[in-house]
């Protein structure tokens, strides 16, 4: 597929996979500096580091996945992709802007997950992206909270965050996001909520207000969940503490696999499984 | 909603429903018996015995969830339910029989899924059910063997046993029931088999021959299963055996929430979550 038939505006789109990756390796940075200031349980270990590994899509593409198994966070990942192609036929009835007879897209972002060894500390989820189909182009993405044992400071602290985040920009719809979230990252056949929340939004006109908007949620992100885990990575948990993160993490995983969209579109397209999967929690229980 | 509304023949559906409740406590005795029998490791603990409770379906029936966790089955469960009422419109087109103008249904099936402390003992999944609709009735069923670290003569005893069982019954079309779990039970994001086969069959005309070798089918698995377990239980295992089990059952997790028919169906329509995921191991890893 040659450049100029590529959906999108082709200054955002080299602008917006540039700043993924920027923010991947800041992001990187701060776990890393993270790992090398425990004092806390485990720091026996050695402090962990980021490991890439490179993959590329068939139909045009790729992405770079980044894994840290540490001694404050037991796995993280940090997938960056910029891919492109034809939409499938069937699949094109799904997604704003395609057509039956034009599915071209053009998509780019960057997700994390982390999950720590403390249940003290709360694992969380992160994603923007920039996708341009052949009439649409548009900025989505989002962050939410997971603690298996809640801390009313830090869920505010985490909300307030993301609040004034919004605030600084027109497009940052702090109640609408905040709402949205709270109706995705929802286990339907429990009847629980997956984590406290946070925001997600999608399809917001991708222009250079949307993108600086987007960037402030990834630095908003950066700035505030380091601080959440610094707060409680030195404390010592108990084997109860543990369980209950781990029966907690099973919930995680259902979330992922039954409802995720990214994760099912992934997995159903035929995707790399190993970067689709690397938000499932490294050690869950369903006792 | 008045019994003789109910698909199905009456007499078929009382022998079936009362079957599937003596072999759930014929699976429940032998599996007992293997933890009375233990000498291996954890001989130290108690042996296991199943606990049951009951739970109600809101438009129709309901079942019987029995749950042990022992010293040879880190988490067994067997499911009894009967269960009726009306389709929803959306998915009559999905199920043989129903019509958009009469939904009606009546099943009742047994249900079994094992995961051993041992990662040298097999994992285990049966299942067998008779279902009417307003036009059709029929009886299906399976098991599949998932070993973490396979052993050819096992795999070949639990192939044999379920080829004798279909032999025996004009219906038990052995290459068709084989070569169909195999296609069930198959975990295409990552291309591998969740296990090592089994049989897996369905839509098999509601008779008396088939509802015979349905009986067949879970008494041949009440013989098989219990002798793999027999065979392995009293050997110690290793940290990396246990280690590669632990990862083995994370893919039997993603299957089981992405892919298995029950399981999203029920998940997707209400049902009791916690019978629902019965299946799901009680610990696991994505390392």
């Amino acid at each position: 597929m040659s450049d100029l038939r590529l959906p999108g505006d082709p200054a955002l789109r080299a602008e917006a996979s540039a700043w993924f990756e920027t923010l991947r390796d800041r992001l990187c940075a701060v776990l890393e500096a993270i790992e090398d200031e425990q004092t806390g349980p485990l720091s026996d270990r050695p402090p962990g580091r980021f490991e890439r590994t490179a993959w590329d899509r068939a139909g045009g593409g790729g992405g770079v996945m980044a894994v840290m198994k540490g001694r404050v966070f037991e796995k993280v990942g940090v997938n960056v992709s910029t891919v492109w192609g034809e939409l499938s036929e069937p699949f094109r009835g799904e997604v704003p802007g395609a057509s039956p007879d034009d599915g071209r897209f053009w998509a780019s972002g960057v997700s994390l997950v982390a999950h720590t060894h403390s249940p003290l500390a709360p694992a969380v989820h992160m994603n923007t992206r920039h996708i341009a189909t052949a009439a649409m182009a548009w900025f989505g993405g989002g962050a939410d909270l997971n603690p298996p044992l809640p801390v009313a400071e830090d869920t505010a602290a985490f909300h307030a965050a993301l609040r004034d985040c919004c605030g600084r920009h027109p497009c940052g719809d702090y109640p609408r996001f905040r709402e949205w979230a709270d109706d995705y990252f929802f286990i339907r056949h429990r009847g629980v909520a997956r984590g406290v929340g946070g925001i997600f939004y999608d399809y917001i006109d991708a222009d250079g207000a949307s993108f600086a908007f987007t960037r402030d949620v990834g630095e908003t992100f950066r700035a505030i969940y380091p601080d959440l885990v610094r707060r409680r990575m030195a404390k010592p948990w108990t084997d109860e503490e543990r369980e209950r993160q781990l029966v907690y993490r099973g919930r995680y995983a259902e979330f992922n696999l039954v409802y995720d969209r990214g994760t099912r579109f992934g997995l159903m397209t035929g995707g790399d499984a190993d970067a689709i999967l690397m938000s499932l929690p490294p050690e869950a229980k369903w006792p």
